[in-house]
């Protein structure tokens, strides 16, 4: 299993502040899953097709952020991806975000996925798949 | 065609806002959705429905708001809705948005639509749902 | 301390569905915040108020949300909310996500927040909001 | 005044989708203020040293798209962001969405907006940013 984070950068959106003039905590989940889709794409694994493919979805489980210092607009971030576990159907992503000019480091989080059918009964990674995981 | 507004209200949420203290501008067009589903609820038009038993699917095809005065966190706004305009697959609806407790005008809008099937090629009005819209 | 959960109800809006037909997973964070302001205003806590009249901002340390089944478009939630435990400038909020309708629970989570002045610096609560939360 | 449009990149998100597996409509006025920060980047014109240095900020009157084929999770778009007009206080951008990959259209608009002071009131655009406008 490769544990060897995948970085991958986005820049804060007007959008994505609040009138804290921070990011808005939820945003933090979407920068985690911009950093899980790259993730899968440096590792060869187009999410998108498996999805269309095979009818097999990676359904969130438990997600969790924390917060060690506010993101601003504008900012660019550094998403740090890993893959921290997977077992059966189970996948547990782990990420960093940094400000990718100072390196600080701005929250840190997990997300666990089973995957599933199209009708979100857990299911074996498929055949062709399982490498990427292993 | 029934031209009296359908009136919802929706309290700005934290999410919503940007680090100028206002709504942020595209919030508006989720808005204008929320005030587009209750409208067809309240005309006995279950949309959601439409989209599963009859795979057609209310497709914009062009949305407009003109900002008056800025919502804050917390306002309640209430959203009124029209259809404005209905030609074979062609359905328009405006909007107004106002500031419940004021009654001060904050946005008004329009969006226009076309009904296509799943596959996203234009089609008629089902037949079962024609009444609502004429 | 006042341990009643606060309830809550919001329609899922189709902006907050994803591609899988479900609550896109980040989204559950904001109806965290609906419920958590909610509970604020059933309390008599009128949090825009302190943020604008004492500088103080409750800034989320940890979020954390466990799935259980999914939230689709146009469904009733329910959303409760109560405060699980407060220590100095600590205060932890806990919410459970159940579909209005059949009761069936969706979702749990909990969310830490540290009060801070607008530099974003711990301080206590301010004396005339203690009573809320004690 | 430079009527060249400045092109950037963003990739579709999942969150980003709907579940009409499309992008859903109000993200495409995300798109759009991407477009326009990144322009005033290209013309080194800083808006977020505007808003703190000068207390001026872009206020939107109007905001305009039209939709032509949807954009797809995962979709690398290219955002074509120009200067259209510049009279006074008000300031005019027009935008194209590309697929960054088959050059096809997806989406064009316009945004409106007016240069206020901190208190949202009209005001010139400032002295040193006056070249970039004109």
């Amino acid at each position: 299993m490769n544990h060897e984070p995948v970085e991958t950068r986005v820049r804060v959106r007007y959008a994505e502040t609040d009138q804290m003039s921070v990011v808005y905590y939820a945003n933090y989940f979407v920068y985690f899953e911009v950093g899980r889709v790259e993730w899968c794409r440096a590792r060869g694994f187009d999410y998108g097709r498996m999805e269309r493919e095979e009818g097999a979805v990676l359904v969130v489980a438990e997600a969790r952020c924390r917060y060690r210092a506010p993101a601003r607009y504008d900012d660019l971030l550094a998403i740090r991806t890993s893959l921290k576990h997977v077992r059966n159907s189970v996948i547990v992503f782990s990420y960093e975000i940094l400000n990718a000019e100072t390196g600080s480091l701005l929250a840190e989080g997990e997300t666990t996925h089973v995957l599933t059918d199209a009708q979100i009964r857990p299911r074996p990674i498929p055949e062709s798949y399982r490498a990427l995981f292993e």
